[in-house]
Parts: structure tokens; C-alpha cells; sequence
């Protein structure tokens, strides 16, 4: 990742792969797409972005697009951002991307991720970012960008603000992508949990938008409760949050109105929910480190119904 | 309740009300309807049961309407067929309907509503029933009567199966209504409570059909754990269920294929659901009684927090 152009390799492009390699490609990145249901239409049709920062276009001839990793160059950075309910395909889609020094970043959400990474892969490789973005896909092929776009990173192993996060997020920044150095990944991934955990978990549970369930007393006096408990699950797994985050998260949701989180979408959808990412990992770390988390452990049981009830 | 000739008043005629007060004035009764929404319509059209059993129809001026309770005569019977949510609606509805001797049977669901008639307007009137019927609104003063149809009732006051529980019973059996007496009224309550808690309770906090939520594994382990909890509850209350009521609702259930409880019915219909009668009355008996029922408060929680998110 020293490179001066490096081999990217965007793994997984649904709405976060492509919008992020559609910037890097935008700005003369030479980026390598590996998708699975778009791979078609963007082979015939190129991939349009609509973006509050203006739309672009990469034409069909000018994306490096595979439907199998096997055929893709090696790559200096390994971009992750498949579900993480696919997972147990990082053996198979990974290995053949990687050389000596490629970093992989996973760009996924919840926790275990990175750990998985660096389990089959060795933790030096990996690191880890958030993406604070609206995005999402209005067909194949074409992504639509409402809001935001920062993303925090840092490295997998001790300390996160190394040089080679550094050089990540300047390669971001040099491509219209905010890109901010988290001082601890672990933090972030945590501070992530306290809105994903109740909005996104309640959310899909009982199928609500954002603004209904925090529309009543009882609403935000669960989602209150969910941040306490991701707070003390936090401190438990040795990271330490504010208790204002409470307020601060249902505040900021409030001024968001009506929003489908990103698990609610793929219940309405009948695809699977991040359960165990976002759900059972934050669990088992409460879980290991005797933190009380009663309200997450119903949440977790109740969205493994919920995602085992799935239409097939 | 000893009359020949009974008058029957039949407080909220949705479809519990409507379907079997009209079966009482089908077979000749002198059957008075207290109705809200549906006022106008049966004034102006009669009602129309369409019954698995026999369509049938009472003429616009051959049933008597109401809209006020206190323009209706005094009753030998009162059959409460009210949503237990408007419950605060007795000292309104009931008070102008009563003289000495007058019956007031609730075939409503859950518990705690015969509790509350006995302690507005004494024990020794109050009967409960419960409707094993699957009935629906077709429209405004239509019926739609699908299948079985019997009640079990019994007297409030012990013994259930008093002389009174008789007559009442003994009424309905001569109006093509099957009727069973109860050895005792709680016993009935507590076991429909195994089928309406899970069922209801569940399919309602995660908008689930029957078959979608004993369709996995998951669902069908927290459906037998509630229904344990519920047997628990029932036993701290005094009463004792079989254990083999666990296997036998999923089982039964499995039969019906896709079925929306009335909860959950409630909740797409955004109308208020019976939150306190089917779930909150319960885990109020059963924490009284010191049983664990940690599923149900957490089910009750998040029934309270949908209930409260319907959209106004």
C-alpha cells in the first residue's frame, strides 16, 4: 500500500463496494470489481452513480469488472465490503487477490469481522472502517449517494493511526472521499453500535422506521435502555463510551424522520440480516466480560426468529 | 336470566358481537345491539352473516340499533363483545343496561376483563366466555363466518358451572350456537392464554403469520418456551395446565397454514392491539406469583413499544 498506484480490489459491490470504487475509479484509480448478481449489467452497462455531489459515469469499456476472483489481478489494497452474512466466502474470494504487503480493509458492519480476517489472513494485512454514508442501489448497475459519505478507519492491530492507515485514508481523501483516522478501530466499531444496535436491530424486529419506534415514550425508553447496555457491553470488551451518547443518538435520529435501516431493508426484502454481526458478536463480548445486557440478549433471540421466519 | 323471554343487549358489535348476537335474533330473540362504527350501516341495512353454516340476513327494521346506552331497555343478559382496549368504556356503556338479576357475560379476550365488571358492578353478575370461532368484518354490518363457533363460559364466582352458566349456555345451545360449560372459568382462560400469548403476543411485535413464525426452529423454541411460561404463570394463579399443551397448540397450529391472529390484524389495521388483557394481565399474575416468565416480559415490553408506534 506504499504503491503510488496501487491494484484495488473491491470485494462485494453493492451500494458501499461500488459507490467507494466508483470514486477511486473516478479519480484514475485503477480499481477491480468482484461482483456476483450486478456482474452482468455492469459488464454491458457500465456503472452510474447519483450522487448529492454530482453524478458520474464509468462507462461499460472503462470498469475492470469479474464475476470470479480467481481471473482478477493481485491487488495492494483488498476493499471488503460483502454482507457479513457472507462471510464464510472470505476463503474463497480473498486468497487469490493477495500478495506480499496487501491490505485489506473491510468495510463491513458490526463486529467479528476483522477478526475473521486476520484469522485466515494475519491480522498485519487488515484494518477496518466505517462508513457513514446514505447510499443504496436503485437498480443493477446504478447507486445512489443521498447523504455524508466520511469514513473512519484504523488499523486492525495496535495503534490504529499507523502509516499504513494513514496512506488508505490519504488515497480516500485524494478521491472526493472524507476520510478521518480513528485513534482506536475498537472504539469505533463499539461508538458504531450504540445507533446499529438499537435502530438497526429493533428496527428489523418489528418492523419499524426509525421515527416510529422513537416516536413514543416507551420506543425511546428501549432504545435508551439497548444504548446503555451497547455502553456497558463496550466497557466490558475494555472501551470506554460516553453516557451522553444516549441522548446524543435518539437526538440526531430524530432530525432524520422516517428511515428504513439497512437490517429492516433486508427483512422487507427477504434477504438475511446481519444478526450475528451487529446482534450475537456484541452479545457474546457483554457475554465474556459479565456485562448485564438483558435487553440485547431478547433483541438477538428475537432477530433470529425473525431472520429464520424469512419467505424461502 | 331466569326469563323465558329474555331481553339481550350486546355491548360492541364487531365480529364476536354481531356474529353471535344476530345468531340469538336469527332464532328469535329479542337481541339489542349497542354498536359505534357500524351504527349507521345496520341501520340503514340490516346485517349479513355469511356463515359456513347458512348465510342469513336480519332486515334493516327487524334489528334493534343503538348508538347511545341509554336509549336501550333494560337487559336480562349483557354480552360484552367490547375490544378489551375500551375497556374504560363499562361505567359508560353498562350501567344504563342493568336492574336486578341482569347477567353480563364478556366473551372478550384475555384476562382481567370479568375482574373489572365484578368490581364495577358486583361478582355475582358476571360471566366469562370464550369464542373459539374464526369470524371477520366483510364490511359495515357484514359477517364473514368461516368455521367452528363454539363458546365455553362459566360463572366469575365459583362454582363456574353454576345454574346460571346453565341457562346462558342452555340459550345459546338452542340458538345454533355450541356451548360449553366450564368446570372452571380460569382453567379456560389460562389455556387459551397458551394459544393467544405466543400466537398473538409474537405474531404481532413481529408481524408474522402462524406459518412463518413456527416455520423454523427458532420460532418454534420461543413459541414452547412461552407457552411453558405461560403454564408456569397459570400455576402460580392456582391453576394447573397439562405440559402436553405445549406440543399440542404448535401442532394444532401447523394445520391452520397461514393465519394472522387478530393482534396482529390489529397492528396492520393500526388500530389499538390488546396489549394489557392478553399480555400485561398475565405477567402481572404470574410476577405475583413469583413464576419466571422472562420471555413474556420481554414479549410484553416490545408489544407495548409496537403498540405505542401505531401510526395516528
Amino acid at each position: 500500500m506504499s504503491q503510488d498506484h496501487p491494484t484495488i480490489a473491491v470485494v462485494g459491490a453493492g451500494a458501499v463496494g461500488g459507490y467507494y470504487g466508483a470514486r477511486l475509479a473516478q479519480h484514475g484509480h485503477d480499481v477491480h470489481f468482484l461482483l456476483r448478481s450486478d456482474f452482468e449489467a455492469v459488464r454491458r452497462n457500465g456503472m452510474t452513480i447519483e450522487s448529492c455531489d454530482g453524478d458520474f459515469t464509468l462507462p461499460p469499456g472503462s470498469v475492470n469488472v469479474y464475476d470470479d476472483a480467481r481471473r482478477m489481478p493481485k491487488a495492494d489494497l483488498v476493499i471488503v465490503a460483502l454482507k457479513s452474512t457472507a462471510n464464510d466466502q472470505f476463503e474463497r474470494l480473498i486468497p487469490p487477490l493477495l500478495k506480499e504487503g496487501t491490505a485489506i480493509l473491510t468495510l463491513q458492519n458490526g463486529l467479528g469481522n476483522e477478526d475473521r480476517l486476520a484469522e485466515l489472513f494475519g491480522a498485519p494485512r487488515v484494518l477496518g472502517g466505517m462508513a457513514f454514508v446514505c447510499i443504496n442501489r436503485a437498480g443493477n448497475g446504478v447507486i445512489r449517494h443521498t447523504d455524508h459519505g466520511v469514513i473512519r478507519l484504523g488499523d486492525f492491530t495496535r495503534p490504529s493511526r499507523s502509516p499504513r492507515a494513514e496512506a488508505v485514508a490519504a488515497l480516500f481523501n485524494a478521491s472526493r472521499i472524507k476520510c478521518e483516522l480513528l485513534d482506536d478501530l475498537r472504539w469505533g466499531r463499539w461508538q458504531k453500535l450504540t445507533w446499529n444496535i438499537p435502530f438497526n436491530g429493533l428496527g428489523a424486529v418489528f418492523d419499524l422506521t426509525t421515527d416510529r419506534l422513537i416516536g413514543s415514550d416507551e420506543g425511546r425508553r428501549m432504545v435508551a435502555e439497548l444504548i446503555r447496555e451497547v455502553i456497558a457491553a463496550a466497557r466490558a470488551d475494555g472501551v470506554e463510551l460516553p453516557e451522553s451518547l444516549v441522548r446524543q443518538q435518539i437526538d440526531n435520529t430524530t432530525t432524520m424522520g422516517p428511515y428504513r435501516s439497512s437490517m429492516q431493508v433486508d427483512r422487507q426484502e427477504g434477504r438475511p440480516m446481519e444478526v450475528e454481526a451487529i446482534l450475537g458478536e456484541p452479545l457474546r463480548r457483554a457475554q465474556a466480560g459479565r456485562a448485564a445486557t438483558p435487553v440485547l440478549e431478547a433483541l438477538y433471540r428475537a432477530a433470529l426468529v425473525v431472520d429464520a421466519a424469512r419467505p424461502r
